[in-house]
């Protein structure tokens, strides 16, 4: 059945009937969840459920409405396999322009699968609602938790039955299937796209009934699940947020160009998971896996058998700059824009030294990964995020991979691991695995979400239908980079000024030392070399080989058009060349890819030019 | 004195009176030798010469004729500080519209410099020629070898003096002193840039008699010095010929698309010298410098001492692609098309093993590079090539430097560097030092030419007036690159075919695997990923992080516009991305630099279409 095995992985996976703005924030952290582990509770009523609905697969239909809404807010289509009308939208991908058509669908039909689940419930002569809908007891509900027995959900008073739904949530079946039997709102309270009319909108027509007691049974029974995000420390307001359920905050640029260390307080957050309170007296890491002797250590034990090292290194999320990929084409993820990216001094001892205690070799050749598990857990599946590095790397004495209780001088905030979390230098931040509860010795690759199918890019011709995951590495050293920090978007130039200073970063993966920064205030058409500013404290030489951690701040006062040349507009343009002589591409088209990672073009900022 | 030195450093350094296609195959070979060591004699000679001249400096004037030369041939001019009209020309820069102008002088105008030289020995009446210029015995003009008794030089029957030129060489003056009091031509036999009309334009302003025997006595005199290159081995036809003396010659694409390894005699040749012909059984290695116990090796003991290690490795030389970054502006340099790239398997011993038997260790402080040195040695000054890597690499046994005495399963051949060279993986051609005569353990890197003033990159403003070499690092690791092989340039397609296969190459510095080839028949508008062919003998898995060394042969079968679209011609690209996600640039004007070094844009080949 590819053609079903292609409608699901769209309809996990491809852009769906949410905001494209808010799809963008956080459908990635909503995915982020599904795809950990095997062995779980959700996996074996999955397995109950597959089998039941394998003979229904062939009827699965979608509202009309579901359709309608789906093309008008983001120009795709949900697909519907086995319905004559809805078959011509398999040829409709996202951004194409038939996905918009008012064809795709009249707002008002109804499903018939859903409707035809909701009959037997109805012949029994329960009692009505206002609008002749059956009325069901939390009980009845309850009932209801597998596609043999129908699978029904609550949302405020009403009763739905989503059986034929299931298969199509774009968070993954697994996801929608822990609210089997009673209210959605404790999930959609964790995963807030949900929120929204849209939404809602999707739900509605699969209503097959009202809740007893209506909306206030119903929110009594959704407050017995806590938020989970709820015990999230505070973030200073600087931060600009992305999400905030999970936390995903981005430093200002000003505060970026401002200092070569970036304080603790303003330095981006980026989280998968609510925050973890881990009690640093109890804390325990473990170690363990192929080749490794188990230990378990406290952070006493680790700070005082073994050596402190401070390495001052930059630590950039993988999606930093997103928010241009997605002004090419919409792509998955926050929509960072430059300030994803930090840095700092960090304090604690070497990855490599924890590793030879428990007896890791470079010569066991049963051992080729080094994983890490963090403390913060998937509400609602209890995964832990994961995420690995090669051992050469781990093992290495110069790649300086740290296990880091300090944070510029002082012990790790709550946002950024406390009390102990990775930090890898030169490599991108998601296997900088904060609130680290496990090392695992392993001769694979992590086999975490964000491993395997999240942190990559691919060609800009592949999209969510025919992307192959394990077509393309994980994300490990990042390319060179750059960005303009200041002057920041929107400020207006005056001609009358001459010149305009800018400032900014610079920085590459690997340790590959920024070698030059070039600035254009022509588009790129002519370049100057901006002044690179000394390294931040503990990092080498501006262009080092090697071990060059940390970005390079830098500067540049370039000539404004004369006034009375016309210019109306100036575009300034940064691109950064590491020590290996890595440059940036000169557009984002190139690069795109449909998770919108590694965005290193030239950064531009076009800003109005006054006489 | 800033004028006069900029002066100085312009016609050292920047374009002159060669066509300019010649100048760029050559020039640099030229001003390779002339930056090498400080304590020879030629310097010595410098240091007489600068006092006696340094008082007549603000004399200095260049005749008209060479002016016009000049800015005709190459758009550029020759500067003459102390000469009121020549003065504006100092606002003349290489390429400007002005330098072509006929304003720049007039063509016939005398030197008068050389004409108030000459004039004390036409005075002594001695005989004259045909035209009335006084005859010299080949004695007489011996007597002229420095600038107080004026330099002399002959070229077949002229006699000239030469001593307001010198300065004014654009190989530098100590190149051009090495001819004082004799003949010329040996030395034009060296670099054959010399061997134009446009040269002898330059030099004839400068003629102040003729040679008493005239032509038949010159040829005698020059015939002592014996061609340098004669020894040179023969090479296969099918290389493309950059120059002939040094032999440099690339590989035509269709022969490096065909087999994952380059064929030895296919192989692109870079040599900065004559080959040297060393014999293989006198052979020794030396080993010495801080922190090392001197050794002297023999290839015997190279081999019995030492484990024998094969690595699969691609060299390129840095220059490579170097016509399309001189389409965009001329740059200097050998005029590469894609072809100065090969791999091969190398047989050897590692050099970390050779520098641990003399006792270096990464913890020595006192230590912090490896030097190169070839047995190929300058002809004219007896100076040899050089290069150096950081001492981190040279004793890594991750980065797999190997001293090769085996190419593909045999004896290194004599272009190769028989009996044994440096093979740095990953990194630029210039560090795999061919000939090796000496390793050095050093604090500093290597002074050579092809060190700290050849193989680096600057902004693209940065022109040979304002270069600081010094602000650049070396080249090491050369970033991503790749290269369409096939179809062949001037390829005509047909659109009836209804698509084109094409064929390349793909590689990255650093060990980086090549993850994903995208080629584009559209111009870079749309892409497809490219089928990545199976990793050479002895190479990792695509993709790898490290120790890729090798580059990666790739396919791909993109569609052709339809027969009766109009399209006249197909733009076909590629672009590579390597395991770090470095992505090439989109365009060559980005990072277009003097020398024309690692340009890594994307490869464009336009071809025409029938119908």
């Amino acid at each position: 059945m590819p053609q079903l095995q292609r409608l699901t992985r769209r309809l996990r996976q491809g852009p769906w009937a949410l905001p494209a703005a808010l799809q963008l924030q956080t459908l990635s952290n909503l995915e982020s969840t599904s795809h950990v582990g095997a062995n779980n509770n959700v996996e074996r009523a999955l397995a109950t459920k597959a089998t039941a609905t394998s003979s229904s697969r062939e009827s699965w239909s979608v509202p009309a409405s579901v359709i309608a809404a789906g093309a008008a807010l983001l120009g795709s289509a949900l697909l519907v396999p086995g319905h004559a009308a809805a078959k011509k939208e398999l040829a409709i991908l996202p951004g194409s322009k038939a996905a918009s058509s008012p064809a795709a669908g009249a707002a008002s039909a109804k499903p018939t699968g859903a409707s035809a689940a909701a009959e037997p419930a109805a012949a029994k002569g329960q009692a009505k609602d206002d609008k002749g809908r059956p009325i069901y007891t939390r009980e009845e509900v309850a009932k209801h938790k597998t596609p043999k027995d129908r699978v029904w959900v609550t949302y405020k008073e009403g009763v739905y039955d989503i059986t034929e739904f299931i298969e199509m949530h774009p968070g993954g079946a697994a996801k929608i299937m822990l609210a089997a039997g009673g209210s959605v709102e404790p999930f959609w309270g964790l995963y807030q796209q949900h929120k929204k009319a849209e939404v809602f909108a999707i739900l509605e027509p699969y209503r097959i009934g009202t809740l007893e007691g209506g909306a206030a049974a119903a929110a009594a029974a959704s407050a017995a699940l806590k938020d989970p995000y709820a015990g999230d420390p505070p973030r200073h307001p600087v931060l600009i947020p992305r999400t905030q359920k999970p936390f995903n905050g981005e430093t200002p640029g000003s505060l970026l160009a401002a200092s070569p260390l970036t304080p603790t307080d303003v330095f981006f957050v980026r989280n998968h998971l609510p925050v973890p309170h881990v009690d640093a007296e109890a804390y325990r890491l473990q170690v363990t896996g192929e080749g490794a002797r188990s230990l378990e250590l406290s952070l006493a034990d680790l700070q005082s058998r073994f050596r402190k090292h401070h390495v001052t290194a930059t630590i950039q999320c993988s999606g930093n700059r997103r928010n241009e990929m997605s002004r090419v084409k919409p792509v998955k993820g926050l929509e960072w824009d430059q300030g994803a990216i930090g840095t700092a001094v960090w304090g604690g001892v070497r990855l490599r030294d924890v590793l030879k205690a428990a007896g890791l070799s470079e010569d066991d050749p049963s051992v080729a990964h080094i994983h890490f598990e963090g403390l913060d857990k998937d509400p609602a599946t209890g995964d832990v995020y994961g995420a690995s590095i090669p051992l050469s790397r781990a093992l290495s004495a110069e790649y300086d991979v740290l296990l880091a209780y300090e944070m510029n001088g002082q012990p790790l905030n709550a946002d950024h691991g406390a009390p102990l979390r990775v930090v890898v230098p030169g490599v991108t931040g998601a296997r900088s695995v904060k609130w680290l509860g496990r090392i695992v010795a392993s001769p694979s690759e992590s086999a975490s979400h964000w491993q395997q199918k999240d942190y990559k890019a691919f060609c800009p011709s592949v999209d969510w239908d025919t992307v192959d995951w394990g077509s393309a590495p994980a994300i490990q050293e990042p390319p060179v980079t750059s960005a303009i920090c200041e002057p920041a978007p929107g400020t207006v130039l005056s001609a009358a000024d001459g010149e305009v200073t800018l400032r900014g970063y610079a920085w590459s993966g690997g340790g590959r030392g920024i070698v030059r920064v070039d600035v254009s205030a022509d588009g790129g058409k002519t370049w100057a070399p901006a002044r690179l500013l000394p390294p931040p404290p503990g990092a080498p030489a501006q262009g080092s080989y090697t071990g060059a951690w940390a970005w390079s701040l830098w500067e540049a006062t370039l000539p404004l058009p004369a006034a009375g040349s016309g210019a109306t507009s100036v575009e300034l343009v940064v691109k950064a060349v590491d020590a290996s002589y890595n440059n940036q591409p000169d557009s984002v088209a190139g690069i795109w890819n449909l998770r919108g990672v590694v965005n290193n073009a030239w950064h531009r900022v076009t800003l109005p030019l006054e006489p």
